[in-house]
């Protein structure tokens, strides 16, 4: 079926009507954000597009000496790249050992103290692009016909502004969807549009309704003290005139939200928000051979791949053993990307890897369930494919990740922190067992895959639309 | 472009997978509303669907005996066809010779009248099916996968239900959006979303916006008095427990809304609600010879087409003879759909005809103009060929319909009854010879055929994922 939705794809796109090749500048992003982006960026340099990447110095991700078909545009940092691993070091921490001993004022203070840290960090990133005239003076002589970018990081619109070029956005979402709702100016009745984050979901009742309320308007106060303010200073510095950062993220003229109705709760949306969840995922390619040859080893018990993502580097000794025990617990052979020291309660049913095949795993016909950190590309891999789930979300979206698939009874969910090895054991064992988890998941992938577009052939159509039209005002709602 | 993207959609409908031949019961519809639908059924038809139409015995439109590839099943109606054509006619009447001299209480009192006799008139045709025992048992025998409905007909909602099966609504709108705002549940926001019938553009100063909104309450209570209550009732009663057709309503799987940005302004929407405006439209055929030939004789002046639609049928001489010597006085050839005595002022430059091939005409090289009376179907296709209006709106959604077009640079409007020859014969000069006319209606009709789907294949493509899953729960908000 997804093989031909792509040849239909690329038909759909031919017919259409040729686009000359455009000039796009991707914004610089960071980890998932950039894996997920990559695979958009190839597609559009196969449709002739030139594809200019903003990289920073400072990276964990991008390398603009990394060999490829974009062209780079990388810019200096005066931060080192230690300071960013010790920012998310610091966000992990928080998120898995500090907040669940604290009160909420306590969690608030710690957490407007951390986001303002991130905020001014990001700033300084900026910097490197505002503040430097060579990089500005390239910008200008670029003659881009368009900005791609994931606004985690600012300054996309402040740059697309400078120059006078459309901005397409791409994002999973902003914490309570405080950018699509108060600059992109999407509706969220709090009634049945859980704030995300919250961890809600779409069926609450009434006091869950009031937190919801109350939620949305404690987190958007947070982020006002913590991110606008120093981001409208900026900006109305640049600008020289008093220039609000939330006004002009509305001007983008598209936001491609990696979600669908898979993924996400029916809610309103606007005619300028086109939902691509799913855009990396692709069909499984096979495994190398030893790792092939031990995956056959498992006969019909099939196969359970664990990998808890790439921003969790470290993991307590007696976790690991925790892990590891209930690994070996289950008749499954288990595939588990760990770099940390080998655990000694390690089972013989269980191999661990710095690096595993993610996609073509979970789409192994021996793949049994998936367990995760509960990251929105995984997720999204784990219903093409149709795998069920156990979540071991750590932080960011990944707590809000895994309440969805609990919810549409797709996953369990474990804590990394308080489970025994009992806890993970049974969760898995359920996930298998019980018939409902894998049936669910599987009527998420047909709504996935039962879409009249894929989610590329979208996200491709509307960045060249905005290209040709420069700009998509049509679908602008006169909130702005 | 259009060729290619039907060539395209074939492709995309075959590549997704087959869809068994299902069963499609098509609720009767009357005047523009079957004339917009048939196309589809046309489409469903050729994709394998068995489509079974509903026909009343008393229909102006629809006839049971027409050769065609649908089946009917006719039903028996109390009520003669002169009884909905003098209801048509009283509609009319009051739209264009009593509102402009009635204060708003006494329109609102004759508005409610007209409404109340509608729906109970709406409701003896649905005693011709629900008080039927043969029809309710054919219908329970057949077996039918579906049903496809324009809700402007009541009953719909109680056949699914009581059949239990899916629901899938075509529809222009309702009066204020009553229908999809309260039993669809969509956000409008009086702010920037016009009530429709309002007249109002979504760009809005501060005493439009009180007037949207108290417009909105107006009318829904209008609705609630001369419509609901009535509808209610018999629901009740068919049922024999308290029902709300509201909410029935809101059942609906798929709201196939005929409208898109190019006709609409932006407005907050939901995941089951899908835009398929301009579905009936189709590239130009050949005109007969003799039609040609006169088109031929226009030169580079071109030709006016000028209909006022199927329902208005009387006009007055004087009227008529206004029209006619502004005709004569543009350097055009008109091509004027009427059936009334010849006017005494009608120009050399203009003919006569009781019926035109109108999508032919509007697509042909030579059209420079249409004169419309501002149907939502002769709209679209003006739109769709790219040829600026004037509009002659007379009721139901017309003067909403062309307050739109006016807004968005395609159109001037006239007021059939208030305006002079020199009105009319201006209006036309100007959308021919002041090029924003033809340039804003040209960028309509990029944002119309510049989709990523066409119309037909988005409605056909939703129309089959509900009846292969029995629904489309997965994009119905909690809201419901």
């Amino acid at each position: 079926m997804e093989l031909r939705l792509s040849i239909c794809v690329l038909l759909v796109l031919c017919v259409t009507g040729s686009v000359n090749g455009g000039r796009i500048l991707v914004w610089y992003t960071e980890a998932s954000h950039w894996i997920n982006m990559k695979p958009m960026l190839e597609t559009l340099v196969d449709r002739g597009h030139q594809v200019t990447v903003l990289v920073p110095s400072s990276s964990m991700f991008m390398n603009s000496s990394e060999p490829s078909r974009f062209q780079y545009e990388p810019f200096n940092v005066s931060l080192p790249v230690e300071f960013i691993e010790q920012l998310v070091e610091e966000f992990l921490h928080f998120s898995l050992y500090e907040m669940d001993y604290l009160n909420i004022f306590q969690i608030h203070s710690r957490l407007i103290k951390l986001l303002k840290k991130t905020t001014n960090f990001s700033l300084t990133i900026l910097d490197g692009v505002v503040k430097s005239e060579t990089i500005m003076k390239k910008l200008k002589e670029g003659n881009y016909d368009l900005i791609l970018a994931d606004p985690i990081y600012p300054g996309s619109e402040l740059i697309a502004d400078i120059l006078g070029i459309p901005l397409v956005f791409s994002l999973r979402f902003s914490i309570v969807n405080n950018w699509e709702r108060l600059c992109g100016q999407i509706p969220a009745p709090p009634s049945f549009v859980p704030a995300s984050v919250s961890k809600l979901t779409d069926k609450m009742d009434f006091s869950e309704r009031v937190f919801n309320f109350i939620f949305y308007a404690l987190q958007d106060t947070v982020l006002d003290y913590s991110m606008w303010k120093y981001v409208d200073k900026y900006y109305s510095e640049v600008r020289g005139t008093p220039t609000s950062a939330c006004k002009m993220m509305g001007n983008a003229d598209i936001w491609l939200m990696r979600t669908y109705w898979d993924f996400d709760f029916p809610r309103p949306f606007l005619p300028n928000f086109k939902l691509i969840g799913g855009i990396h995922c692709r069909p499984a390619k096979s495994l190398p051979k030893d790792m092939e040859e031990f995956v056959q080893t498992s006969g019909d018990d099939g196969i359970v791949i664990f990998s808890l993502g790439s921003m969790l580097k470290n993991m307590s000794t007696e976790r690991a053993n925790i892990i590891a025990s209930a690994l070996a617990q289950i008749p499954q052979k288990v595939l588990w990307t760990y770099s940390g020291k080998k655990p000694e309660t390690l089972g013989s049913n269980t191999k661990l890897y710095k690096w595993i095949p993610q996609n073509d795993l979970l789409g192994h016909p021996k793949a049994r369930a998936f367990i995760t950190h509960g990251g929105a590309n995984g997720v999204y891999e784990a219903i093409y494919h149709g795998v069920p789930m156990v979540g071991i979300p750590t932080f960011a979206d990944q707590p809000d990740n895994m309440a969805h698939m609990k919810a549409k009874g797709a996953a369990a969910i474990v804590s990394l922190n308080f489970m025994t090895a009992e806890d993970l054991r049974d969760a898995i064992n359920t996930v298998i067992n019980d018939k409902s988890y894998k049936e669910n998941v599987m009527r998420l992938s047909r709504i996935h895959h039962n879409r009249p577009m894929s989610p590329l052939d979208e996200a491709v159509f509307w960045i060249e639309f905005t290209m040709r039209n420069k700009g998509a005002k049509h679908l602008r709602v006169q909130a702005h």
